[in-house]
């Protein structure tokens, strides 16, 4: 499959691009197979911009921008949208906020009048504020029960420290704790600005009219950026290893990884690409073929470089009986290491390629799908031709090239591990990590970090 | 909108369908739009048809089908289907088993053998067995931490007692523990048989291809179903509630309704949308605008009639603080007796209408949602113009037969409800039902339902 059929060939969506004065840029897919439409408003600033000790602003942000506006409640603005049988929602990454609401395409004028009520005109209600806050409160502490979260999380803060990267998204007990009633209202005035914001419209609206709809709503939205702020990407630092006590759990989770790369390197596809053949999900890869299918050491492994603005994390996430923790930790190590040196065998690469060709089409069923493939090259700036060239990069990729990547991408010399389990039950499995670190999950995540 | 606009009609999606001479019907939806085919193969049986004692197996079997056939082992059926970059999925609903893969179209003949495979010729092998029943076992015991878990177990346990519909669908702690080894084997002997099963292959692959490798690899399937077990659907029971204590709980998950309908009652849709006007899920809903809006007494209340091939339940959930259950019990009590006895208003019913006919359109995106849509309609033997007649005749319900239907639907003189939460705490607020009855959650799943 090294030539691309052209029955599996993704081609270039049809779609107008368009810019208002403020800066807006507008994207229309117009689609008349079904009489639907979707609206989504992209937002380049998310969960990275929260002000230090103040993790999960953005998050909150996006959960209360429709419980209220200057002109109706959150009651009202919910009537509103179930009367129109449409669904809402918003949600925020590290890199951005996302704001969709979806219904009939007859009812585009009022949903398109809705979306800019709510996104740019919100209230923040201090009671919804309240209840809100409390809600998020209740999921952190049921989310330090999941010894998974608490594995990610401390690989993270482990990872990034004090960087924006570090706290969870969704922020931590002491920053939501500490978070005042005004800093929604003080992120939003300072951060939802037009500049590299981008509207997307999809579905059964003529382009023309879903075009003087969006300038009609959104050119009155005004303000600048502030500057970014710079972070310094952090420092790849010495081997080690972060601890975390769970007396009685009989099994461990995890973490194994270290800086990766950023989504606007030209290396991202690629990087894809080759650590599909390491551990990317399938049950053919190196890391589920020796320690899940050889040795029945887990029920499952898998790595991943997540793709951001700054360069995101390369992790590789499993769970085994806790006896077996000092094993797995050093076929990671084993494995990891004989592919960075040796890269992919030719039918591996084969494979890989076809995985990941193969998949692409079904990423692009619907008119909503194709909005967010494209808000996506928006929000990091992609080459134009970015969607319908992914399938040939990816099948010109050959094997000096996967074995180049592997040994620039993957560092085992620099790996940060995380362990979460009983300690007392491990004995000295992980003694050969250079450093050995024991962390109280309590003064990690309600205190220390809330407090930076 | 009385007079459906043409722009917001759904019309019957074209599709063939045929019969093989062992019984097994034949869906083809030919979509050429993407390079891409999805296989769904539906079974007419379900967790109905768990052996008494036995609950959980028929998802079991679910899970096991693809962990080894008669020629291959569970990671090379894993590889297999990793290769081809094709998702697998198999589910279990009360009346149903449903198996799907999907693909690159230009691998349709490699994804319906291997279908047919993974299908026809399961292995159950005793290790994967094992295996998948200890992770069921931990699900199940990290399951009945969850307040809203026990009460949904807990209240269909009250309605249906020993009727199939009663214990959970993926079994008891005591049913999965005393589950022998050869259960999958005899249940997929016994019920996986062509008769009364459909295949339906959605997506870009030529209908005559399609049907011709269909009958190729299903012809020499055999056996025939035995007759149904019949099961006499369960006698309205007089009024009572169902008490599970969880001390120091601050809130309280409440359940509350009686019988509904049948998927086949000619009234369902109708029933559905006075539902929606009742409870459906809308913030303008009867039950969320006074118990949560007007009250403050929860965050969500919503009500639904569950579509079987018996009468499935009708329930209303939320959840409270502790001390506000009293008052919410008569709440629900008011409001579901005054809206039997004066169904809906002339405005209500526009908005529902106008709810459900809106939001219709997207549940046909991708041609894998019209498998669904038709496959639905072959496990109920529904009439032929279900789909294409759906929002007619939802916007001919007027007001005199939705008063009818709320009046012939609602039983709030034989209701059971369920509250689990803190007794204590409680005090004499549901005191004025008809019987109250205190239930061990570890007597109920785990000893006295799976002994039955």
């Amino acid at each position: 499959m090294n030539i691309l059929p052209e029955s599996a060939r993704v081609r270039r969506p049809a779609h107008r691009r368009e810019h208002l004065d403020n800066g807006l840029t507008i994207l229309i897919i117009e689609d008349q197979r079904l009489p639907a439409i979707s609206l989504t408003l992209l937002l380049p600033a998310g969960g990275a911009t929260d002000p230090p000790g103040q993790a999960g602003t953005a998050s909150l942000v996006a959960g209360l921008l429709n419980k209220g506006s200057r002109r109706r409640d959150a009651d009202s603005l919910a009537v509103a949208i179930d009367d129109m049988g449409a669904s809402y929602s918003a949600r925020t990454g590290r890199d951005s906020l996302v704001v969709s609401l979806a219904g009939l395409s007859e009812d585009f004028m009022d949903l398109i009048a809705l979306l800019g009520e709510i996104t740019l005109e919100p209230a923040f209600p201090a009671d919804e504020f309240h209840l809100l806050r409390q809600r998020r409160l209740h999921a952190l502490t049921r989310a330090m029960d999941q010894a998974a979260t608490v594995a990610d999380w401390t690989f993270s803060h482990g990872l990034y420290g004090e960087h924006p990267y570090g706290p969870p998204l969704s922020g931590t007990a002491a920053s939501m704790t500490n978070l005042a009633e005004t800093a929604p209202e003080a992120w939003h005035r300072r951060l939802f600005v037009p500049a590299g914001s981008c509207l997307a419209i999809a579905g059964a609206v003529p382009a023309e009219q879903a075009l003087k709809a969006a300038a009609d709503i959104f050119d009155s939205w005004q303000g600048t950026s502030p500057p970014p702020v710079s972070h310094p990407d952090p420092v790849p630092a010495a081997r080690r290893i972060l601890l975390v006590d769970r007396p009685d759990s009989p099994q461990a989770q995890i973490r194994w990884g270290h800086l990766g790369i950023s989504r606007r390197d030209p290396r991202h596809d690629a990087a894809e690409l080759v650590n599909d053949v390491l551990g990317g999900g399938g049950f053919s890869s190196r890391l589920m073929q020796t320690i899940r299918s050889e040795k029945g050491l887990t029920y499952g492994i898998h790595s991943g470089f997540s793709a951001r603005l700054h360069a995101g994390p390369f992790q590789i996430s499993t769970f085994t009986p806790t006896a077996s923790v000092g094993e797995v930790l050093r076929d990671i190590d084993d494995l990891v290491g004989a592919f960075r040196e040796g890269g992919p065998t030719a039918m591996e690469l084969d494979d890989a390629r076809r995985r990941l060709v193969g998949g692409y089409p079904l990423q692009f069923e619907t008119a909503t799908q194709v909005a967010g493939q494209l808000l996506e090259m928006e929000l990091y700036g992609l080459p134009e031709d970015t969607l319908e060239s992914y399938q040939d990069r990816i099948l010109a990729v050959d094997l000096g090239q996967a074995a180049d990547l592997a040994h620039d991408l993957l560092h085992p010399e620099s790996a940060l591990a995380v362990v979460v389990g009983d300690l007392s039950a491990m004995g000295s499995a992980p003694a050969d990590w250079g450093t050995t670190e024991t962390v109280d999950m309590g003064l990690l995540f309600s205190a220390r970090t809330g407090s930076c």
